[in-house]
């Protein structure tokens, strides 16, 4: 998963804490062994027919938002944000986050998800469902800039989150701050969060050029498109060198649907990673974001499935899926191949996450990894394991799920949460929310 | 499913032999044994948390090409059929399409498919797997006329199909006419096959209007694009009253993607099905066949797969979803709405196929249907069933499939075929076939 396509036919790896201290073939265990005499393994797992793989990085979601899961459906973008969206989340209160990412998080293990880059309300209640399923996450609190009290608040709380949760659970917590997007956000308060992200070293997650009517609405109240605006107020920071390289603290960008060749050009030279969302572009008719295009031009891309009230599911795999599909649909068969997007959902998303030590299954990596079972009736012939992780596997087929050394799912049973106490509380309260709205 | 969004929330349905006998909310039981007192259910079963539905109709596909999923991907159309699809097909025995279609059935069966329209050679081996799997089917021997002599026993073979299966299987098997394509037929032998399935009293199905390729060779060839040559060639009969009720025996129209409005009008009036298949235009970078507007025009129109190498699986759930996020992708986000979608796959697939039985859950049809499980995280809050169908499940949340009143999975178990020695006989072929290539 580095670029190279390596496979093992028949591979071992060995995790000791948090840390895969040996992959290869067959044979690498022994031979751990032998240089270190002393080592005992707890437990050897045979998966026999199943691939091994990286742990699914989701780069961009909203994971409380599993609460308005099917609440609407079929509507224009903004009657659904104004009449269903933003009436519910005005009902949801800081348990009602907690519950709702708890769910997302059990649906994310069981799909092989190890890892999300998530932006809403009360993230510290998010921090606190994380910390508790044992994945890993970047976490952030959306800020907008509507109204200016609002915004300063915001900031301050996403500071916070900060302070409290960055390296939490030893080292699965990381913190970005969260600015909305360019059209939900002043010039001015972007200005404040890229100083707060460089006093702090912190990175950041925004939306941008997500859809024809944010663009407009930048261009109309600044006469620049949404990436030339963010440049002019100095939000990208520096540029990178080598410029193929993305920034440190990163600065993300969800969506990036509306890019012309120059604005990639632009986000490539300063390492802006992005984070791409096939099933949302899809579902709410926002449109193809170039990717194909940016990944020949060197941008760092992970993968992301948005939150479940537009997609609504949180399946990675079936993302990786709509990403090769919507990248032919508007090119040709060979546009975005399953390397190509199988990486985007791995060391992509750790590439544009500044996770430096996930994404892969290599020596000194953290152990993030999951197992999929190959023996099944929609994934036999296999004559590219590549190939059946993309157009084939689906987030059932998933059978084991470690994150940062811990056992998270195996024998189609979660290990650390309870999932029935979690399914029923989630569902109650969105049916609750749904009543008061 | 009848074009209604009934849905009973504690409900009840009785199967006696291959027939629904009553459907209803819980009660039905009860009265109807009130009026059979002699009536004693041999088995009752109780699907609490489950969503009960038709059996899935996937509407086009080419099972047997589970034995060429994954052997390429990521390839222009015409390099991937000249330098692998069809070199693999010249070495497929008639034995590798019992085996690959029963395969294609295993996973099909695990997913909630009941009933699938195919086109293949060799398909009186197909027939044999689908008498053997217990779902229902229409078959055709796909027929082209590069060569005439070929085109010929092509069509003897699909008429000795007819012959020998038509309503075989306790009536489960229909044999239509495959005439292949436009650009891959003549008219005189176009002709001759309307002319035999008028004599037989056949349905017939074809591929229509697939390519852009397609579209150029036919009007380079006859001055006329697909649809109007076929219609100057008398293919297909006459006009029908109502128009919008489609033919009986029907004609079924794979694809359908480059229609113009003039096209669909056309289609209508003569009362021609048509197969959607979202996935595999994608895959392929076809294009986004209108359905919206097909639907609005009042065709019929059902959901097919096409075969597993252009697709690569045969989850008709995946496909559902992806036929409505193309539309909304292409339109707006209220084109193909979830219930739009859902009668696609399930009463629209009978409609187009001729199978009036199918389709629905109503006293007096077929007992073809299925149960999913709706206690799972990524199912979890429900508003809306038909949003969770749509958006949400996918084959593997099928837990309970019967067709024609008999089951055909239960607990995790095909309970009537050997999957394993079908994996591996299948997965042992491909692998022979394509060493031979």
């Amino acid at each position: 998963m580095t670029g190279e396509e390596v496979i093992y036919p028949d591979g071992e790896l060995l995790v000791e804490g948090d840390t895969l201290v040996a992959v290869g073939p067959r044979g690498v265990l022994e031979s751990y062994i032998r240089t270190c005499p002393d080592w005992k393994p707890d437990r050897i797992l045979d998966l026999k027919g199943h691939v091994i793989m990286p742990g699914l990085i989701n780069a961009h979601t909203h994971a409380a938002m599993t609460l308005l899961r099917g609440y609407a459906d079929d509507m224009p973008l903004m009657p659904w944000l104004e009449t269903r969206v933003w009436p519910f989340e005005a009902q949801m209160e800081p348990d009602d986050m907690y519950w709702g990412t708890l769910l997302a998080l059990c649906e994310m293990v069981r799909g092989g998800t190890t890892t999300m880059a998530d932006m809403y309300m009360n993230e510290d209640r998010v921090a606190d469902a994380v910390l508790e399923a044992g994945t890993r996450a970047v976490l952030s609190r959306g800020m907008t800039a509507f109204n200016m009290a609002n915004a300063e608040k915001g900031l301050q709380e996403n500071l916070d989150l900060f302070h409290r949760y960055q390296g939490a659970g030893d080292g699965r917590l990381s913190v970005f701050l969260g600015p909305h997007a360019p059209h939900t956000c002043t010039g001015e308060f972007l200005q404040e969060v890229r100083l707060e992200a460089e006093r702090a070293g912190m990175g950041i997650h925004i939306h941008l050029a997500e859809t024809r009517a944010e663009e407009q609405a930048v261009l109309q109240r600044t006469g620049r498109r949404p990436v030339a605006w963010l440049e002019t107020l100095g939000f990208f920071g520096s540029q990178v060198s080598p410029p193929i390289a993305n920034h440190q603290p990163p600065i993300l960008a969800a969506h990036c649907v509306f890019l012309n060749e120059e604005e990639m050009q632009l986000l490539q030279r300063y390492g802006v990673g992005v984070a791409h969302n096939p099933e949302s572009n899809m579902k709410l008719s926002s449109g193809t974001a170039p990717v194909d295009r940016m990944l020949k031009l060197g941008l760092c891309v992970g993968l992301g499935t948005d939150g479940p009230s537009s997609n609504n599911d949180l399946d990675m795999f079936g993302e990786m899926r709509s990403a090769s599909f919507q990248q032919k649909l508007v090119a040709t068969p060979s546009a975005l191949k399953a390397y190509e997007v199988l990486r985007m959902a791995t060391v992509g998303g750790s590439e544009v996450l500044g996770l430096t030590r996930c994404g892969r299954l290599e020596q000194g990596c953290l152990a993030d990894l999951i197992a999929v079972d190959f023996a099944q009736p929609h994934l036999i012939p296999c004559f590219s394991e590549t190939s059946h992780l993309v157009y084939c596997a689906r987030g059932s087929d998933v059978r084991f799920v470690m994150a940062n050394g811990q056992i998270l799912f195996e024998k189609g049973e979660m290990t650390g949460l309870d999932e029935e106490k979690i399914c029923y509380e989630a569902g109650e309260r969105a049916r609750v929310i749904a009543g008061r709205v």
